[in-house]
């Protein structure tokens, strides 16, 4: 079985076969630079993307779309994380959060799968908070700057099965899993 | 003679309206929503959001995208100032520069006008500086924070007419004028 992933996105690339290969599906990457809409929700980023990746590409797929919503700062960096994140980084972050106690943060993963008829959304999340220092080089992005609940280590200081099983993305695939075990291919 | 600005934002409306009485032309507002998608570039925003709109109006319409690009942040807020500002604010603004000398800074505008059959494309740009604190409570959004070249006051101290000769909008919204004067109704 394959599953068709529309990203651009290497380490998401990894996750996601990591997830797919406890049922011994294999997931093939399709990089098309999809259009990403400016919206307040990712649930609405995705419903455009993926209308426009079924209509290119005419066959099923799914893409995923996934942002840091920090407590204190009003939802920011939110779904502009990627921008946020190359412009300012994790320490325009930690300049922003300085002094500042309530360091609630949650990590939000949207899939958005199309069959070729329906789209069918899948979300995750995975709660926490942003640390007072970078910690760790493995993930990506925002990894070292987020602890999940009931942890001590940041997300990359973990490995990729060990953080799949907490994060916002390993939630959102496993049920995009579970939909294709219950669902699709019964 | 009348031309279709196609947007939600009062302050820009007021802007261009006042920008183009000076040839007697009425700018009537049309709120849409469009969709603006996430990019680098101002133009490319601007791109989609008119082929959409003149899909929807049919008719000869315009609109503005404007972000204010600060040179110590790699551009940051850039494409995003609007959901930045709602988010952070102008106290994140001076939380994020805090201590750095280069307060170099750039408001980008780009106004898109399509007349049935082409888009142009018209770009004007204001350079200054990020003030060290709030300044002024005219304008909106960033204009606190914003002292343009060779002025000691913030736009937000400024009236509109004397804001629209300096601005990055002021400026897009004349080339607009002045491509109308010249090419559309000789």
């Amino acid at each position: 079985m394959e599953l068709m992933f529309v990203t651009g996105n290497e380490h998401k690339l990894h996750e996601a076969k990591t997830v797919m290969k406890k049922v011994k599906w294999a997931v093939t990457q399709a990089d098309l630079g999809y259009p990403e809409i400016q919206a307040d929700t990712l649930e609405e980023i995705a419903h455009f993307g993926i209308n426009w990746c079924i209509e290119k590409l005419k066959k099923p797929c799914f893409i995923e779309d996934a942002g840091l919503f920090i407590d204190a700062l009003h939802g920011f960096p939110g779904p502009y994380s990627k921008y946020v994140f190359n412009t300012i980084g994790n320490e325009g972050i930690l300049r922003l959060l300085d002094g500042i106690c309530n360091r609630d943060a949650v990590f939000k993963s949207v899939v958005a799968y199309n069959n070729g008829s329906k789209t069918h959304i899948f979300a995750g999340e995975a709660k926490g908070q942003i640390g007072s220092e970078i910690k760790g080089d493995g993930g990506f992005c925002y990894d070292p700057l987020f602890i999940p609940e009931e942890s001590a280590l940041s997300f990359a200081e973990m490995e990729t099965k060990e953080k799949n099983a907490l994060s916002h993305r390993g939630k959102s695939l496993n049920k995009l899993m579970n939909y294709f075990r219950e669902y699709e291919y019964r």
